[in-house]
C-alpha cells in the first residue's frame, strides 16, 4: 500500500477519505471491510466498466471474504434517469441490503451520480464508497456529496447531498480510458489552476502533455493535487451556500452546451466545461474584470493539450445563442432571476457573481466564432 | 390569531415550529410570508384536498400578496410513487420555482410524504411547508422530516429526511374529515399514550368519544399533546438511531397488515397500526414483558372507539401469516436479518426490541383471531 495519498474531506460525523494512486481497486476488499457491519456489498456499475473492472473488484472484496451483487447498468448520460433511479433502488431492495450496508459505485460521474443518489434516497439512507474508473470522476463528481439526475428540463436538477464513505482513486486504471475521455476530465484539473492556483496551473501548461501521455506520476500528482483543492472547498461549504460555487467555473456555460447538443456524444462534460472555462474569461474580459490577454493564454493552453475552446470545435450546427441563454435561465444556481457566474481577476483568481447581465453574455456568445 | 398552540421543533439550523389550532389556512399567508424570499409559491395537493380547501388557502396567499401555481395530483397511496414523485419534480422545476422558493404540501400523509421528498431533490433541496389536512398526518407524518414513496417492495423504503419549514395544523379542517379517517388518525394519538404517556392514554380512554364526536377543543389538545410528545423524540434523534424507533408502535405489524392488503381501502395506515398496537402488546405479553390483562385493556379502549384490534376486523380473506412474516423481514428498520419490535413493559411504558424471535411473532398472529 505504497504510493497511495489520503486526503481527508473534513466534515464532522461525515467525514472521510479520498485515497488516490495506482492499484487501489486491487486493495478495494481491504480498504472497505473496516467500514462494513457484515461481509456483503452491491457494486452499482455499467456495462462498459463491468467488462474492465468489475472481475477484479469482485475478486478484490472475495479475497477480504466479501461477497457482493453485481448491479449492471448501460452505459452513458441517458442512465441518470428516474427510470434507472428507480431500476437501482428497487435492485438494492431486492437484493436485501439493509442500512448498515454499502453500495459501492464503480465507474464514472454517471454511475457516482446516480449511484449516491440511490444510496441517499433507500431505506432513507445507506452508506456508499466511491471508485471512479474516469479522470472526470476522480477530480470532480467522486468527491463531495453532490449526487443528482437529469430531467428534460435541465442537467443534475433533481438529486441531494449525499457524502460517500470512503473514495478510491485508482489513477492506474486510468489507463483503459479513451484519450478523449483523459482529456475531458482534465478539463476539471485545469478548473482548479484557473479557480486559485496559479502554480498549478503554471505546472500543468508546462507538464500537461506528459500526463496526458499515460505519465503515471504526473497523473496521480495531479489527481491528489485536484482532490486537495476540492475537498477544501467542500469542507468549508458543503452546501455550496457560498464558496462551493466556485466550482462552478465553465459550468453555467458548459451546462448550456450540453443541453443544446442533448448530452451527446457530440460534446463531452470537460470539453462542455473548457469551452466554458475560455467563455467565463472571455466574459470576465469583456466585464472589464481582468486582462485582455488572460482568455488567450487559457485557450492556448486548451487548445495545445487538444480539447476545444471554443463553439466553432463542437461538431455539428453551432448552438444559438437564444437557446443558450435559455438553458441558462433554467440553471440550479439562478436566484430571482439573476444570472450567477463564476467569473476570474487573473489566472487563479476566481469569484462569484450573481449579479450578471444577460446583455453581456449574449454579447460574449454571439462574437464567440 | 388566538387558540394558536405553537410547538418548536428543535433541530438546530433546522429548527421550526408547528402551530396547532382552528383558522390556521386562512392566516398562511401571514404566517408563510416571513419565509419568503419573494411572493411566490407552489402548492401541491390532491384532487380530494383541492376541492375542499385549495381555493381557502389561495385566497390567504393572495391576500398577503403571495402568487402561487398548483400543482393538483390524483388522491390515494398509489400517489406515494416514482411516476408521481417525477410529475412532481418536473413540474416544480416547469414552474420556475428556485432554491429559495417555497413548495405548500397540502393534503394528507401521502401529498406530505410525496411532496417533502420532492422539495428535498429539487435542485438539491428546496423547502417546503406541511398544511396538514388530515388527523393522522397533523399528530404524525407532517412533524419530524420523514418522507417516502413506495416501491412493490415495500411501503416506504425510498425517502429521505427532510424537515419542513413551517407545519400548519388548522384543527378546524378537520370538520371536513369522514369518520372513518379521523378514527384512523385518533390511533395515532392512542400511540403516544401507549408509548410513554399512561395520563394521556387515561385521558383518551375518559374522553376519546367526545373528541370524535368533533369536539374542537378537545381536537386541539389531543392535536397539540401528540405533536408535542413526537417533536421531543425528533428533537433528541432525527434519524432514527434511537429513541425515535419507539414511534413505530404497531408499524412492523400495521405495514406488513397494509402491505398484505394492498395499501388499499380495506385497511387505512392508522386502522393498521391500531390493530399492531395490540398485537404488540399481545406479543409483550408473549413474552412475559407485560401483564397479561393489558393487551386486553389496549384491545377494549380501540373497540369502543370504533377501531379495528383484531385480524378478524379486516374485511375480506385473513392475510396470512407466512405473507405477513415475509413483508416484516422486507422492514427498513430490519438490521442484519433480526427483526425489531416496539414492546412494552405497561401502559406508556415502550422500548425498542431489536432481536425479536420469529416464532414468537409467528404464534401471535397464529393465535390472534
Amino acid at each position: 500500500m505504497t504510493d497511495i495519498a489520503a486526503i481527508p474531506v473534513s466534515l464532522g460525523a461525515r467525514s472521510y477519505e479520498v485515497l488516490v494512486g495506482p492499484g487501489l481497486v486491487g486493495e478495494a476488499g481491504a480498504r472497505i471491510a473496516p467500514l462494513l457491519k457484515r461481509a456483503r456489498v452491491a457494486i452499482v456499475t455499467d456495462a462498459t466498466v463491468a467488462a474492465l473492472h468489475l472481475q477484479a473488484l469482485g475478486g478484490a472484496l472475495a479475497a477480504a471474504g466479501i461477497a457482493h451483487e453485481a448491479i449492471v447498468l448501460p452505459p452513458g448520460e441517458q442512465t441518470k434517469s428516474f427510470a434507472e433511479l428507480e431500476h437501482v433502488c428497487r435492485a438494492l431492495l431486492a437484493a436485501r441490503l439493509e442500512r448498515g450496508d454499502l453500495v459501492i459505485a464503480l465507474g464514472g460521474g454517471v454511475i457516482g451520480d446516480l449511484v449516491g443518489l440511490a444510496a441517499g434516497l433507500v431505506r432513507r439512507g445507506m452508506g456508499f464508497v466511491q471508485i471512479p474508473t474516469t479522470l472526470l470522476a476522480q477530480v470532480d463528481s467522486s468527491v463531495g456529496g453532490k449526487t443528482a439526475i437529469n430531467v428534460p428540463e435541465g442537467k443534475n436538477l433533481v438529486g441531494l447531498f449525499h457524502q460517500p464513505r470512503l473514495v478510491l482513486a485508482d489513477t492506474a486504471i486510468l489507463a483503459t480510458l479513451p484519450l478523449r475521455e483523459l482529456k475531458a476530465g482534465y478539463a476539471e484539473i485545469v478548473k482548479y489552476g484557473l479557480i486559485g492556483d496559479a502554480a498549478l496551473f503554471d505546472w500543468l501548461d508546462g507538464d500537461g502533455a506528459r500526463l496526458l501521455s499515460g505519465d503515471g506520476a504526473a497523473l496521480a500528482r495531479a489527481v491528489a493535487a485536484s482532490v486537495r483543492a476540492k475537498a477544501g472547498v467542500v469542507a468549508r461549504d458543503e452546501t455550496e451556500t457560498g464558496e462551493r460555487a466556485l466550482l462552478n467555473l465553465g459550468h453555467t456555460f458548459g451546462h448550456a452546451l450540453e443541453a443544446a447538443t442533448g448530452f451527446s456524444q457530440r460534446l463531452l462534460h470537460g470539453e462542455g466545461v473548457a469551452i466554458g472555462m475560455k467563455l467565463a474569461f472571455d466574459l470576465s474580459a469583456a466585464l472589464g474584470l481582468c486582462d485582455g490577454q488572460t482568455p488567450h493564454r487559457v485557450a492556448g493552453h486548451l487548445a495545445r493539450m487538444g480539447l476545444p475552446w471554443r463553439l466553432a470545435d463542437i461538431p455539428g450546427p453551432r448552438p444559438a445563442t437564444d437557446e443558450l441563454l435559455h438553458h441558462m435561465a433554467q440553471d440550479k444556481k439562478v436566484e430571482a432571476g439573476k444570472l450567477t457566474f463564476i467569473l476570474a481577476r487573473a489566472i487563479g483568481e476566481a469569484f462569484v457573481a450573481r449579479d450578471v447581465d444577460a446583455g453581456a453574455v449574449r454579447r460574449v456568445l454571439d462574437v464567440t466564432a
